[in-house]
């Protein structure tokens, strides 16, 4: 597979176990999402979290029912309980395991999430002719915790994890302008320059992802990031939740394109 | 006259010779505009120099045919040889003199231009409710030649001026976003941070207008300047020109919500 599949060739692949790997690359175009699943009793507040802290948890789809594993929404046929390749089980905000399909662990209440991811904005600044680093050194893109609190809602809390990319003045401007027409993948920058404005110690040891390197003339510009959610996850300990594993989305059918508010 | 007089109301009073001072926060809401005017044989590379400089000379209005003192597009009655309320005559490039009315020394050969100006970004900007340091200090706003190559057209050529407004980054990212709604009045900034990467040596002397106080944590904002074609102007030296004196601006009918592209 690769970035000229279908979605719905990347999820038959996936579905069928013979992709599980991330899917960076795939299906050119197409808006890759984060995934949160909750029982219904926790989804209420996720929902409220993700509504008021929007740049961070930009919701591009949910479930229609509890329960429903079928994502009508985001894209024909999309069974939530296998289109994804790699799956992170919690229990009571530990994490348990890792695995490729959850149909056994499914349960009548869940709610699923889709979140934007920042591969949708990727796309359109590498189309400008934009050098985005992580994608240059084949890295995972640099993420940092901040001191920037998030709105909290009931048990949700926490701070704005932020995703970083380095760039000259001139290519940051442009940047925050074409990210700017797309608000629900996380849209424009928060922050460029001094790291310690926003609690950031050191921009050579992320919190997660990996480091890249940042070159004479660049500043560090920083995009609130999906990690965000996970985060907060965290910290509230639901008796049972599931997301994606790092860089194995849910590959929809909603164009880039689509999301775009200009 | 304050914020509250109509354009017309205005420019009655600069032309019964009433009002002779700059017109900086006279007439909110309505586009003040840069003029140039030049004999036709000029003209036609002044207006290709702009057109390739759109950023540093947007065009927001110019003459229907050479001679014409009356400028419908831009306003009612427009009469560029008296509403303008001080203007800088040059001959050969050099700067000659100052005068409130330029109707004795019009000539049937000469093209008027009226270039956007700053003032109608600021103005969005501060509804937004950020800082322009300028104005909260009430002196002009810091100019600086840079070493950024304007594109040359006949005998105009030269560097882009640039303005200054230092902000946080936060809000330099709100600044880019609603100034590139505004590309006829600048549009989105060229540069912010380090002023040496585009050839400014010391960010408290500027080359033009006043400097301004830059606080910790805040960056040099940078914007293309209506000042850059006065520097082309005194390169080229042409035989005779007429500009408006700095701050006494056209004040014309057009509302600067009319120059949004969005």
């Amino acid at each position: 597979m690769n970035a000229q599949s279908t979605p719905v060739q990347v999820r038959d692949q996936i579905r069928s176990g013979q992709w599980g790997k991330n899917t960076s690359g795939l299906a050119s175009g197409y808006v890759q999402g984060n995934i949160v699943i909750l029982p219904k009793a926790w989804a209420d507040d996720f929902l409220k979290f993700a509504t008021l802290n929007p740049k961070a948890c930009p919701i591009v789809g949910m479930s229609e029912n509890p329960g429903d594993f079928l994502l009508p929404s985001v894209g024909e046929n999309v069974d939530i309980r296998s289109d994804v390749s790699s799956y992170k089980i919690f229990r009571d905000g530990q994490f348990k395991q890792e695995v490729s399909d959850i149909s056994d662990v499914w349960q009548d209440d869940l709610v699923t999430f889709v979140l934007g991811c920042s591969f949708s904005f990727e796309e359109p600044l590498i189309a400008d002719g934009l050098e985005v680093r992580n994608i240059t050194e084949n890295v995972n893109v640099p993420m940092y915790r901040t001191n920037i609190e998030c709105q909290s809602a009931g048990p949700f809390s926490g701070t704005t994890v932020v995703s970083m990319r380095p760039m000259v003045p001139k290519d940051a401007i442009r940047a925050i302008q074409i990210c700017s027409r797309f608000p629900s993948v996380h849209g424009a920058p928060l922050h460029f320059g001094q790291p310690e404005m926003i609690g950031i110690k050191d921009i050579n040891t992320p919190d997660f992802g990996d480091a890249v390197t940042i070159k004479e003339g660049e500043v560090p510009v920083f995009w609130a990031c999906g990690v965000t959610p996970q985060v907060a996850l965290e910290q509230a300990k639901p008796p049972f939740c599931i997301t994606h594993s790092p860089g194995c989305m849910l590959v929809t059918d909603i164009r880039n394109s689509a999301l775009s508010i200009l």
